[in-house]
């Protein structure tokens, strides 16, 4: 598979509010340390109440167009790419036209692979920039998972953060392209991680609690799981290249936590120097985390032509979603 | 534009419960009649509390796969595409999976367009289908909108009804194909329908009230909007092709409404026989509506090998989509 894909710009968005890691441990009456420990994480940034994922994900597209030269109204489709909705109804894609002042009558839609919406996303947008009815795309991932942690869970509420990146694309000259994509979703694990609150299974008429709207999680199952099927699922990701996992220049991972960070390191054998690493500094911000993470390895600057990226991650679902780029 | 796209299987669900609007005349003390007068509705489905969305879409999939001969281990790629979730998170396509005992692995997400949804996840299908990494795509579309009415308010819930609908595609020959697509969201119009909890707006840490959880609808200005917008679409849909919006052979549209589906009749001029309108039987099932439809059309045997079919249909953003498929 040769997919011509071509990065053309990308931005993020953080609120303002930066939650040190040493501050809870305060708020909380732990020894300092405590929480970073358990963690990882030095801080995170948290919305304001006034803060919207529509206004972040604006301004994170509002960001790669700024520093790329690039005009709102040239985007002729917008896929937002987020695990949770600003509300059920209608899609988060047409709060952020909205909000980023993009044309009246743009084409959008909400994709959601939960944890890797984003690569979902941009796997869709290889694929429809073939049938050339867009020229180009943004896709934008924004999260504000503060709203949904549970305060008395030191399992999530340690690790999650906000924030918002986005991504444009283009076909290209045909040298810039994805050349490998796979998704698998396992349900076995679909209960490891949720929100059961949001649709039609728990609501007023069908009963309903206030802990229905937090965030739950089963760290040490998704982990377990995600361990036995990841070896099968980079081999199947490779199958058909002309190199292996450990070739590749760049790694941008979901920043779903400190383990599965320290997994492809140290199970995986990854040369640390390859990996995208930003967890530390801005925690798991869902569906935001890797094209946050694609964004920051983008504006460092040290991406070459022919390079070779993966994309990889775990998400909610429980899904695997692994992209190879040859830049 | 010509992507290659053979519809292969289609298949339906319905709740067991059936509403007569005579009925409700009857719960509501008004004379009998006057729910059927003011909603063009006959009779609507409603799924009991022990149902869920993805029960419902699994029973879709499998009418679909039993009708057509279809292991539903040769599906690749699943793509559920409801306006309304069963829970936040994960995505419904997880739950779809395990209830319909597809297998593990399998590649799915879910897309969310509000009402036309699943003509979004069509013309993804398409592109997809075109770069072979998957080769058969099943959509399905589930709603218990029954969940989210608000019975103070009769605007809406005299016509909604709960349902499922699958389509499953292949690349085909390359003779049936989407020959035309378009795609517009008017965010002018985005708090004309909408439900404003299940997201990071309404929840308990940002204030959450019982109606949040509703479905709010100002019917009269979505109409408005709509006519004014559609014949201009209509143009733009069909500017490539050699023939004409009458020249249609069978018009597939959102059961959005009474009126709605009038306004086809009457101010756009359609002939009637070529409309599938099924909506005094069925109500709008919302994301369901459409392919319901177009499953009523296949299932009836009417449709030939080289009949255009177009997909019409708009939505909660507000959104207005249109397709035309070449069979």
């Amino acid at each position: 598979m040769k997919l011509p894909l071509s990065i053309i710009a990308t931005g993020k968005a953080l609120p303002s509010e930066r939650l040190l890691s040493s501050d809870l441990d305060a708020r909380l009456g732990l020894q300092t340390g405590t929480v970073a420990k358990k963690s990882g994480i030095q801080w995170r940034y948290f919305a304001s109440a006034e803060q919207t994922q529509s206004q972040l994900a604006a301004e994170a597209l509002q960001d790669a167009c700024q520093h790329h030269g690039i005009d709102t109204n040239s985007i002729d489709l917008l896929i937002c790419a987020s695990a949770i909705p600003e509300q059920v109804l209608p899609n988060t894609a047409s709060a952020v036209i909205q909000a980023a002042g993009l044309k009246n009558g743009l084409a959008a839609f909400d994709v959601n692979a939960s944890c890797i919406s984003f690569m979902t996303a941009l796997f869709q947008a290889a694929a429809l920039l073939q049938t050339k009815v867009y020229r180009r795309i943004a896709i934008v991932s924004a999260e504000i998972a503060s709203r949904g942690l549970n305060w008395d869970d030191a399992e999530s509420s340690f690790i999650f953060g906000d924030g918002a990146a986005a991504v444009i694309v283009e076909a290209g000259d045909g040298i810039a392209a994805c050349v490998a994509q796979r998704l698998e979703v396992h349900p076995v694990g679909r209960t490891f991680c949720q929100i059961k609150a949001g649709g039609t299974q728990r609501n007023p008429r069908m009963g309903l609690l206030e802990t229905d709207h937090y965030f739950q999680m089963q760290g040490k199952p998704v982990f377990k799981l995600a361990s036995q099927l990841l070896p099968a699922f980079i081999h199947n990701l490779f199958s058909d290249l002309p190199y292996t996992f450990h070739e590749v220049d760049w790694v941008v991972p979901h920043q779903a936590s400190h383990l599965s960070m320290e997994h492809l390191k140290n199970r995986l054998g990854l040369d640390s120097q390859k990996i995208i690493d930003i967890y530390a500094t801005h925690g798991n911000q869902v569906a935001a985390s890797m094209p946050m993470a694609l964004h920051e390895l983008y504006r460092s600057g040290k991406t070459q032509s022919g390079q070779k990226v993966l994309l990889i991650g775990t998400a909610a679902g429980f899904a695997m979603g692994g992209m190879v780029l040859s830049l």
